[in-house]
């Protein structure tokens, strides 16, 4: 543990449960480990909550995301839309991030403090890692339902370091109907309580196991410092939960599950995270072992994008959750939740974005090509838009995600700026002179300027494809590989290694 | 108006915003009406809440909705699966639906009263509904997006009659992060305000217009009497927003939803709605016009299974949502939203279950065949599983939803039973005489017995896939003729037609 070495392609990244290090780990062992301190340094297992820095010390981190969080709440300079900038990262990192979060029309701020408005362009990216993950998902045998999101209070206290983790910052409706209730109901922050109480209900004998469901829901955080994507009041997620007959199977639910995301965000977001196991004091409320994904984000700070617990038998015990073995004796069940949340747009803006703006990764990118016609003269107009209607054609019925932006409102230059901030992946130019030449100038959004440009393209449909196809790809390696360079670079074992060792204990 | 003949195909049923029905209709043109009494009677625009008969006067009705009602909280009779036979719909339809729903482990009660958990089942039921209608509010160029569920108290109050007609059923949220906070916050019984203060931010001129948006989420609404999908304290939705330049788009728009939702109903789930236009005191707190389908159910009772909402400019006057138009004047916007939710499942279950439990659509089942292998010998169990293993192949590469139960603990005639009480449209009987002859039996689900049963379908797979798709087919129209039938009869104008037209305006 702690090799200082990271892996960088994601297949090699997990170790099977049968590897040395996790056979010989002496915690994996520990049935009820005293958790207290399991509720402490920001709320755990949210799938993302700490903002904590890979580059110094515990400290020197403490300040730098004090300091983050500082403009957290402050206003995006425009709430409607793009006007001609962002604020360059190196002057200040998070009203860049705020800034693009506003220009691109991501999200914008709900009329309750910390609530955020997820607009259809971030929802977009939230639907394609919803549509790859849920795949994934049930290819690995689990099914999708839905658990009720009020909870009673007392199931929250049964779990002793789950409610000590999770108290601090819960909603509680009290009136329901015009009445003061019995009992206070919690709006969800994590559904471990009440999906232990309906699983005690379902799983009677080892024939019942293993038991592996998924929720796609929204969770609730009162959390005081919020920001959006990253940490917000409410927000969405799924939630795995599985019960396993042993020890050994719920560990190796949680590595594939860690392992999953791993591959998801290595392969679709083109980020290189680093999978590892959290300290114990990181360790999710009620959990054994916390395995995460961390991510580098491009104020060299780390982001948690992702976990997967080992949550042992503590919950099966708390709530009697048991079966019958195939030899007639009871035994608790041993369980996992893992789960990823909407945090993950906001590792995929501050993963990739530049100056310029956001830059989506073309697997996720909801649009991955914008064509933007040119002209001047009415007989212009109409040979241009003819070529880039067939040309939208062409690429869509290839499966390509196509945009086309004939607006009169703009001038060209600024439709390429504005595409750009949002990130979109390619730019097709379609002018006069290309009409005539039956060719298209194609842009990359991650490479500025001409060495960006591929011109003379040709309109043919089957090479246009071709072409878009093959740059889409190589956008998307270059974008991990940019990405790897850049975590590797600040992760130099002989500067920063040793503090990335505090925080995870690496495979 | 009020026309007694109902059309058969859906394509017919919707009048274009055109036709002189709407034209003249003066409610249309009613921007503020008093809505006094559109929170009685039952929560209006739930995407379905009342529950009322077709066949009789409101008097026997009411009473006949407090006779279901009131066997609806009693429990299963079984929480863990089927127990051999569910009670005869004719003993007592409530509790046969609630055999069904415990028996083929589509959901179960959660903790809090009221509230319902969604089994893997009974959600894939909902996943099929999602997917269908998801895919045509893309196409009509709605986009979805996410809008926080706590909604400051205030909002609420802002549209008179929209307090007015939830605020009985709201849940309340006063403590937050451990604190009293300084204003209730209501946990979205439906999303108009909140939706009305993001537009009045994001709208500024007629360019931004139409703004068309979509949300899958979870809403609460307080409800005393509840009832598994039909009526639940927390049930899962689709809400559409829209905002328009003027009426005539409103009232189109409101019009195309309820088409689509139509189209869904008999195209997808086989039943029959009857589209229409709600009585003034059914018309949802704070529109001006609801259009819905009302669903007829095997107790011969409406279910109310989808609203579209002409909103007119209640909600922008309210939040000051305006434009400026062409001619640079300010301008409030034109509204529509438009729901259906979980309480489809519900009619789905009760438009075609019988005495035997679930029957569903092929195009909604979450499995379409089930496959029993049968056999006495080892000898025999080696061939016939060899055999069922490349059925399943075969029928599964040509994108049909298969499920083979090859389980030892039960016999095959306790399989047949079971499958047909999950309501699997086609199953698949594979013994030993089946391998030699390179045949099998298939048994349709709807047609009881030896008339229901296909015996020596070839196992050659070009021919068997051929056969299975055109029976799923056959068993689909056949759903959707028998639902058809068993609507008209009971709708026979000398019988109930007067009794509906006292519910809804027929188109």
């Amino acid at each position: 543990m702690g090799a200082l070495r990271l892996p960088s392609s994601p297949l090699s990244l997990l170790l099977s449960p049968s590897t040395p290090i996790l056979r010989s780990s002496p915690t994996l062992r520990l049935l009820r480990p005293s958790l207290s301190g399991g509720g402490g340094g920001g709320a755990p297992g949210r799938g993302g909550v700490s903002a904590r820095s890979l580059t110094k010390d515990a400290a020197a981190a403490a300040a730098a995301a004090a300091a983050a969080a500082e403009g957290a709440d402050r206003k995006p300079s425009s709430s409607s839309g793009y006007e001609g900038s962002v604020t360059p990262r190196s002057v200040d990192f998070n009203a860049w991030y705020l800034d693009v979060i506003a220009s691109a029309e991501l999200a914008d701020y709900g009329p309750v403090r910390g609530t955020m408005v997820i607009r259809p362009y971030g929802y977009a990216i939230w639907e394609a890692i919803q549509d790859f993950l849920n795949v994934k998902f049930k290819e690995t045998g689990h099914s999708n339902m839905y658990f009720p999101q009020f909870i009673p209070y007392s199931f929250i206290e049964k779990e002793a370091s789950h409610v000590e983790g999770f108290s601090p910052e819960l909603a509680l409706v009290t009136i329901g109907g015009g009445k003061e209730l019995e009992e206070k109901l919690v709006v969800r922050p994590t559904s471990e309580t009440i999906v232990n109480h309906m699983f005690t209900q379902w799983i009677h004998s080892y024939r019942d196991l293993p038991l592996m469901v998924n929720q796609w829901a929204n969770v609730t955080r009162w959390e005081m410092r919020t920001k959006p994507f990253v940490r917000t009041l409410e927000f969405l997620w799924q939630e795995g939960h599985t019960a396993h007959a042993t020890l050994e199977e719920a560990e190796e639910e949680a590595l594939q599950m860690i392992d999953i995301y791993t591959n998801f965000a290595y392969e679709q977001a083109a980020i290189p995270v680093i999978p590892g196991r959290k300290s114990r004091v990181e360790t999710f409320a009620g959990a054994n072992r916390t395995y995460t994904i961390e991510a580098m984000m491009g104020d060299r700070k780390a982001l948690q994008a992702g976990t997967s617990h080992n949550l042992g038998q503590n919950f099966s015990r708390a709530f009697g959750t048991q079966f019958t073995d195939e030899n007639g004796q009871r035994q608790y069940v041993w369980q996992t939740s893992w789960a990823i949340s909407t945090r993950f747009v906001g590792g995929i803006i501050m993963a990739h974005g530049d100056d310029a703006g956001l830059m989506l990764p073309p697997r996720i990118a909801p649009i991955q090509v914008v064509i933007v016609p040119i002209w001047k003269t009415a007989d212009e107009k109409a040979g241009v838009l003819d070529a880039v209607a067939s040309i939208q054609q062409v690429l869509k019925t290839a499966g390509i995600k196509v945009k086309v932006d004939d607006s009169e409102q703009r001038t060209p230059g600024w439709k390429f700026n504005f595409w750009e901030m949002k990130g979109i992946p390619l730019r097709i130019e379609v002018g006069p002179r290309d009409v005539t030449n039956r060719s298209v100038v194609v842009s990359r959004r991650d490479i500025p300027g001409k060495p960006g440009k591929d011109f003379g393209v040709s309109m043919e449909p089957s090479s246009l494809v071709d072409h878009v196809k093959r740059r889409l790809e190589d956008i998307q390696s270059s974008l991990l590989q940019r990405a790897t360079s850049f975590r590797d670079r600040l992760m130099n074992p002989a500067r920063e290694g040793a503090a990335l060792c505090n925080k995870i204990f690496l495979f």
